[in-house]
């Protein structure tokens, strides 16, 4: 089981697993007590799919977050990214992933139909798209776009990474960049 | 001397100067002789700073190329890297670095007075200021766009980088891409 876990092999697994029967008062306790509490406990929140121990997580049911505004990101790890960044006040919706023709992801197997019920029924006036800037990231971000023709849909900016030197950055990025440019 | 290369230590240094001594015939004389041709025929270009075998390089002499957009970067390798994304037809001007006051680095250690005079000399239309998204890059664009003030200077845009993750990202840049954000 240990071994499925990501960044785990067969060998560090079994390493992980001897220590935890090593000491079973310090580590093997606390970790499955804790484990079977966020198993017990956590869940997704009901209306943007941020993980929560309550039916809204604390940021939908913050009353000083804008719900005008909706940032769609891909995975919780991106909110948290979003909300390290404490650059946005409004509230979120999480798909779970990208469309994916490949893995064969389509819309009903993202939280895509919630993000449109919600939007529609809710006062939204500004949609983010925080998406990846990879060709699934992108390919997400035009089909919900396309499905709110009525509403302002935004994405984040592409362009040079803070601290990012020429040299070591790709040239599509450069491209990008160089065609978005900005006067000073 | 070897030890002094950059990503060569004492102990890599002894084993290529070994391997040099070696192999005579098919290392050390070609080596020697290619260097000393480098080193007696490259220059630097007299209009923009880019390294060339005459007096002035290929892109300055190249008549397609438009004089009126020049395209200020930080060093030769940076001229490189825009030259591979193949995104802008116009000249350049490397500065030899960045102003730096922690390093004592001061606008005529650069080639700014020759890119002043240059701006003033030619019917330039727009300055690109292509530097990192560093401290010392963004100093040294403010401090060229306070110097020409009647001309029209761009930077390149920042934000997320191509196939970047937001989860990877440093708040710097999400912030950057968010404020940024477009209209899709």
């Amino acid at each position: 089981m240990m071994a499925k876990l990501p960044g785990l092999g067969p060998r560090s697994a079994q390493r992980v697993v001897l220590q935890l029967i090593k000491k079973p008062a310090v580590l093997m306790h606390p970790l499955v007590e804790t484990l079977s509490r966020v198993a017990y406990n956590v869940r997704e929140c009901l209306v943007c799919g941020n993980i929560s121990t309550a039916e809204t997580c604390d940021i939908c049911s913050d009353v000083r977050r804008q719900t005008t505004e909706i940032c769609i990101v891909e995975t919780v790890a991106d909110l948290w990214a979003m909300e390290r960044a404490a650059v946005f006040k409004g509230v979120y919706h999480v798909l779970g992933g990208t469309l994916s023709a490949l893995e064969g992801v389509g819309p009903n197997d993202l939280r895509i139909p919630q993000l449109l019920h919600r939007i529609r029924e809710e006062n939204t006036q500004e949609v983010i798209l925080a998406l990846s800037a990879t060709v699934d990231g992108q390919t997400t971000a035009h089909y919900i776009a396309d499905q709110i023709p009525e509403r302002s849909v935004t994405f984040l900016a592409q362009g040079v990474p803070m601290g990012g030197e020429l040299d070591y950055l790709d040239d599509g990025t450069i491209s990008a960049a160089f065609k978005a440019r900005k006067p000073i």
